[in-house]
């Protein structure tokens, strides 16, 4: 009886929000690992989402730089925010993280007024960029605490919005856009023109509508459904305003991605001409941020994704969903570890997750699996890396049977109801 | 690529204490087995351990009847025991469970007492099964509330315990033990001494010193250090008393398993010339009680056991530790599923369980996870059986490959140390 066991264990997780960067959840899994199959190489590929950590993962992973920069926060206080240069090969790469500067945790919870929060310090962070000299910006979105529609970030790289009289709105925010009638970029950053931006984000977010970003993350970032329904109204017109500077192009308010972080997207591609990407597109794929993913999934016999919490939402283009969508084109076998399984959960199943497992080995308050959700996802790892190996000897001993029927295999996608099971004799 | 899947899993769980029976068990484990792997044939074995739900398991297994019967509990008070006459080719056995008669959950908190409680509701269901006329009579130990040396149950069946001035003790529990003398046999149940007894115990449990049952179980069932003491001098004179009663043979203070619920072997050994035997043997093997285990086991391409906790405990000879060694001698890989992973559980492979899982897939209290344990444990059985069949998938891509290492081996028995994992690059 031969068992062959993976040579190779590609992991490949997102970061858990608020716990745990990617890079701390891959070397976790990494060591859990490893000690149940020592012997195997492991193929760490910390996965940025666009969101909180993103410029911290791609500047790891391509041996980059990160810069602190102070700028206005998303309340109008200052924050210390980052971009990052990435290394080697795209070394004329920046990626800005826009939840660093604007994003939802740096909105104090009474403070969540989603028609008031700026994207302002995005912008600066955008003109830290141009001005260092790169080629191309990449724009991460995700885990925004605005509503603005870009407005602020333009505004900081040097655009000015006026209203019906030719004023400049003044103040902050989404709310006031309801009043703008034009937008000025005769005195906008001057190499921003000469720059490549890409906004990350994700596809579904859309700026305007039922779809739209006011009615979908408002209530999440603190609006009102009165404030819902004003916000919208006031993105509505600033779609108008950016596709008059813009010229000729995609409808703004239902373009995919541009409902990305508040608007943000639309903005920057009224403003900047940005192109909007979808995020792993944008921030995986071979070459323009470094990491060779899809090479590197071939060659593993088995790849690992983990998310913080696995339930419904994750197969509608979280990262555990992204990996097992580009392992199924190579053939790679992939299972999801999550800091916890909610409602849901096995609807990962349908997008090409063969199996997952929660990290929690007891009964355990949720401050205490946060607290220490390192050590129990080692010991999660070592478990889950012990069953996969244990359903090696499991196949290897089947093999030799003599009988096998058609009714014996896996069930593909979802859960099925069970069938009866046989009583104890 | 053929991947093999299990045609037939062993399910061999224990119960989960105060939660579910061991029926329960195995039934959710083998809906959740099926929902992964609807084709498969599963082979349902409920282990009993002697405990709590030893009867109503061996009772299942083998057609047999249950039989309620009201008894003096272990403080005295009425509580309704049962013991089950076997059925099938096994119907002259009866299966005394002493738990139902005078087990730790029968003493209110307040009155935890182990020198005061006693067995004799354990007598009085030993006299129902000889007035049934049965052949043989096993006796599951485990759970017990009592120390009485079955002093309590030998006086149900007849038996008179007398001080030195030959008049019967009176009272109840152990500690009275101190004063006796002699005892009196002469007026035993009629039916006892042409009966069969067994006595189905952990083989580690011994009556007297520093391993006996009033040091190692008397603080858990509520006796204080001085109480220890005195209780296990009282027992040191009753095991003189009772092989003085019996006759030549070996020494029922150190004998394994006399020491099994509160000294209730040595009791019904000199008493009842009752055979003390490890639990399992008496239990599970083939004939005795109908459970034809190692048959079945030989049958599987996986088995499955689970306990309420697994940790640093289970190996000493709980029903995991039990099951993966007759696993192992007919090469059958085994994984368990605990309701909870508490301390030093990794120590389980040292005793050949290759992987564990727990049902636990979110941060949440001991209360929910014991009000939902079914549920969870189905899921977590769907989520174990996907993994494995997960691992058939990986093997047999990972053969596949042109090149293999020798270290590339799984870690046999407890997790090493991580080596360190490949950086990101």
């Amino acid at each position: 009886m031969t068992i062959r066991v993976p040579r190779r264990v590609l992991i490949a997780p997102s970061g858990f929000k608020e716990s745990l960067s990617a890079e701390s959840v891959a070397a976790a899994i990494g060591a859990g690992v490893r000690r149940a199959l020592p012997g195997v190489r492991v193929d760490l590929v910390p996965v940025p989402d666009g969101g909180e950590g993103t410029a911290a993962t791609l500047v790891s992973a391509t041996g980059g730089r990160l810069n602190p920069v102070t700028v206005t926060g998303p309340v109008g206080e200052p924050v210390t925010a980052h971009w990052g240069r990435l290394g080697g090969a795209v070394s004329s790469i920046a990626i800005v993280e826009m939840a660093s500067a604007a994003g939802l945790s740096l909105v104090p919870r009474n403070r969540r007024d989603p028609g008031a929060t700026t994207t302002h310090g995005v912008g600066q962070l955008v003109a830290a960029a141009l001005d260092d000299g790169v080629d191309t910006i990449i724009v991460g979105c995700g885990d925004s605490g605005t509503c603005d529609g870009g407005a602020g970030a333009l505004e900081a790289l040097g655009a000015r919005i006026l209203d019906a009289a030719g004023e400049p709105l003044g103040g902050h925010g989404g709310s006031r856009l309801v009043r703008a009638a034009r937008l000025d970029l005769s005195r906008l950053h001057p190499r921003a023109r000469d720059t490549t931006v890409v906004v990350a984000g994700n596809p579904h977010n859309v700026l305007c509508g039922p779809a739209g970003v006011a009615r979908v993350f408002g209530p999440q970032k603190g609006a009102t459904p009165e404030q819902v329904s004003q916000l919208d109204a006031a993105l509505d017109t600033w779609a108008d305003v950016l596709m008059r500077a813009r010229g000729p192009g995609p409808d703004l308010r239902t373009a995919s991605v541009g409902g990305a972080s508040g608007g943000l997207g639309a903005g920057l591609a009224g403003g900047l001409g940005a192109r909007l990407s979808s995020r792993f597109d944008a921030l995986l794929d071979s070459g323009l941020c470094g990491i060779d993913l899809d090479r590197r999934i071939g060659k593993a016999d088995l790849a690992i994704t983990a998310e913080g919490s696995i339930d419904f939402q994750t197969p509608r283009g979280k990262v555990p969903a992204e990996i097992a969508r580009r392992c199924a084109e190579r053939g790679v076998p992939v299972l999801a570890i999550a800091g916890s399984l909610g409602r849901g959960a096995p609807a990962v199943h349908d997008v090409g997750i063969a199996a997952i497992a929660s990290i929690i080995p007891v009964p355990m308050p949720l401050e205490q699996a946060v607290a220490e959700a390192e050590r129990l996802l080692t010991d999660a790892a070592e478990r889950t890396m012990r069953m996969v190996l244990l359903g090696g000897a499991v196949s290897a001993r089947a093999k030799r049977s003599r009988r096998t029927t058609h009714t014996n295999r896996p069930v593909v996608g979802r859960a099925t109801p069970p069938l009866p099971v046989d009583t104890p004799h």
